[in-house]
């Protein structure tokens, strides 16, 4: 096979990609290595930035996220006993974020790809990436038993943070910056109504919780755990007795429990590569950056990488290589920022023992100062809606 | 002897009280165990918030600051080889900060208060407090080999970080917080021109530097350094050369360098004691909290305190409690403010080995935010020029 540009990866930011890519008339072809139920049943964000949903819009795939999301002006933050509102809109100019489930996003744009007959290869085994550092990478996978090879001008590494395209690249040429926070969220998706019009972020002595939600009958609530736990030591009735003790009395009080339908543990980290481009090789999304869910900057900050990305690639077999030349240093200016925008989320909101009592301590006048300052908070509703796009 | 106010410490907390009460009818003693030339011999801080301006204007001890103090518009920020100014007047709505020396302040006071016939006891040595879980509090001293005790009403303890009046508290019944930085500052004072008209804060891959003065033609430059190190290792020529490292090229060129007329190491520390109230004993300044100098607070917030606590004082001695009843919880809440924001500006500028190539990242990134986004500029800005006042 012989393709303009070999997508590795069918999660948000493959499937963006490719989506606008086709679009355009550049042919494309996704290469993924799980079946599509299995990328489908992966539970992950919910709250879509401003310039997420734009792009969605742009390319057609919008009706049921247009029908079914759920605009949100503002979070709540709850220390101390009480929560208090942060004002997305107001603070932002009139931007807004909207829930939508990172899976119906990727189910949307699944159906949008098949619908318009681009080609995906699921259960793609083996895949390896070759010759990037040429005018001539290519792709070679396993499927059926049978090898396959994609020639192609370029590999766009949309295949996450375990992916094969990043642990492809000679390791002299990649520089990480990693932290790892010492603790998880144990999150549960559960059919019950959330107990909360808008999210609510705690910062509690017990450890941080956050409310959320998936629609206005399925809640998503995390507390912060250690990572020593396991899923199993957590009944549902454990789980929901934490929550209610982590947030104010008269949320705890409205809380509405029920059986969980999802339930897990995923560890906190903070990962940047650098460069994003190897020759031929992009690498896009979680390929090249990792961040803690607080803030819900993972799924917006892919949509960025490939928004910068498909311009380039569009200049690119326009004749024009300034794009590809700098997205790399294009996408990082971004990248860090929301990296630190998380870090600084994270780390206001969660209890770090190591910290002490003058850790925690800061954290409350930190949580005073914000919400009693208009600039403090613009700056957090600034970063939390998105910030804006380098033309 | 028999006054109403019995105030431990002649620094600026002490003599701000002493002249604010003094002036107000209140009998006050002001007892401190160093010489007077000692305590002027201190180096300290250089900047003055708008706060601590207005309150040398209220009590009359102005007129030397108003001719030799040099109002400071803004501060620049030098990061990856280049400085960005931060417009503190424009952001904070026309609010600026002053450079005199806290040295010069101290001078100034006590020179005010020789003239105006107000004690001050100097050299008091074995100095203690008592009964001040009582309405008769009582401080005793030893001077020229003579025991004294003075009876009073009130004790205000303006002792500083190692004074006696903190230390005579029950230990279960004072709460401390504190971090201790893992490095220090080596500073510098020199009568050479200011390398810049304005502040610059260094952040730097060999560390901090800060470029500061105390006129036209006297600086004062730091460099953070190991705890380990020793002022005599360091000539003035390495000091000299380490510093002009830090800077951004231009002002490297431009520093002037001369003989050092005081060089010393500080270690930088985060201190709060809580309550600030003890019965008759009242903690001000340093004697409750410390903060490290990146900001310029710890003399604002010993003013602060100070504005606080005279209010509180005269209430009480017109027969109303509530002003000493509130005074710790309104203290604390502006003290924990500031430290939030001392801590922040400190671990936004210093080189922190233990936090990696990560938390270097995250400061470049933090500070490329800062400049590029009014609400993140406007919050620096206000926090240095000074939170305002509660009521």
């Amino acid at each position: 096979m012989r393709v303009q540009v070999a997508i590795i990866g069918s999660g948000p930011a493959g499937l963006f990609l490719g989506q606008i890519l086709s679009r355009a008339g550049i042919h494309t072809v996704i290469i993924e290595q799980r079946s599509k139920d299995y990328v489908l049943g992966r539970i992950r964000a919910g709250v879509l930035e401003q310039g997420t949903v734009d792009l969605l819009n742009e390319i057609g795939v919008n009706q049921r996220m247009n029908a079914e999301g759920m605009y949100h002006d503002g979070i709540e933050l709850c220390f101390n006993g009480a929560r208090h509102r942060i004002d997305l809109k107001a603070l932002s100019g009139g931007k807004r974020v909207m829930v939508y489930g990172q899976t119906e996003v990727t189910h949307d744009l699944m159906d949008a790809r098949e619908a318009a007959g681009y080609e995906t290869v699921y259960e793609a085994q083996n895949v390896s990436v070759h010759d990037f550092d040429t005018d001539h990478p290519k792709v070679r996978y396993m499927k059926d038993g049978v090898a396959h090879e994609v020639e192609c001008d370029v590999i766009a590494g949309c295949d996450g943070f375990h992916g094969v395209c990043r642990a492809s690249v000679p390791q002299d040429a990649v520089q990480t910056y990693e932290r790892v926070y010492p603790f998880g969220w144990l999150g549960i998706l559960s059919d019950t109504p959330p107990v909360s019009d808008e999210l609510i972020y705690s910062n509690h002595e017990r450890g941080f919780a956050l409310c959320s939600m998936r629609s206005a009958t399925r809640s998503r609530y995390y507390v912060q755990c250690s990572l020593d736990d396991k899923v199993e030591q957590w009944s549902d009735e454990a789980f929901w007795n934490e929550l209610r003790l982590r947030l104010d009395d008269e949320a705890a009080e409205r809380l509405v429990t029920g059986p969980s339908i999802e339930k897990s543990i995923a560890p906190l980290r903070s990962f940047v590569a650098e460069p994003m481009r190897f020759g031929r090789l992009f690498l896009a999304g979680d390929a090249a950056h990792i961040v803690p869910p607080t803030g819900a900057k993972g799924l917006n900050l892919a949509v960025a990488d490939v928004r910068y990305l498909s311009q380039a690639l569009l200049q690119f077999f326009d004749g024009d290589a300034h794009g590809i030349d700098t997205y790399s240093q294009k996408c990082l200016q971004r990248v860090w920022k929301a990296e630190r925008f998380s870090w600084w989320m994270t780390s206001l909101m969660h209890k770090f023992p190591e910290n002490g009592a003058f850790g925690h301590k800061i954290q409350q006048a930190e949580l005073a100062y914000l919400i009693g300052s208009e600039a403090a908070s613009t700056s957090l509703a600034e970063n939390y809606v998105g910030l804006p796009f380098e033309a």
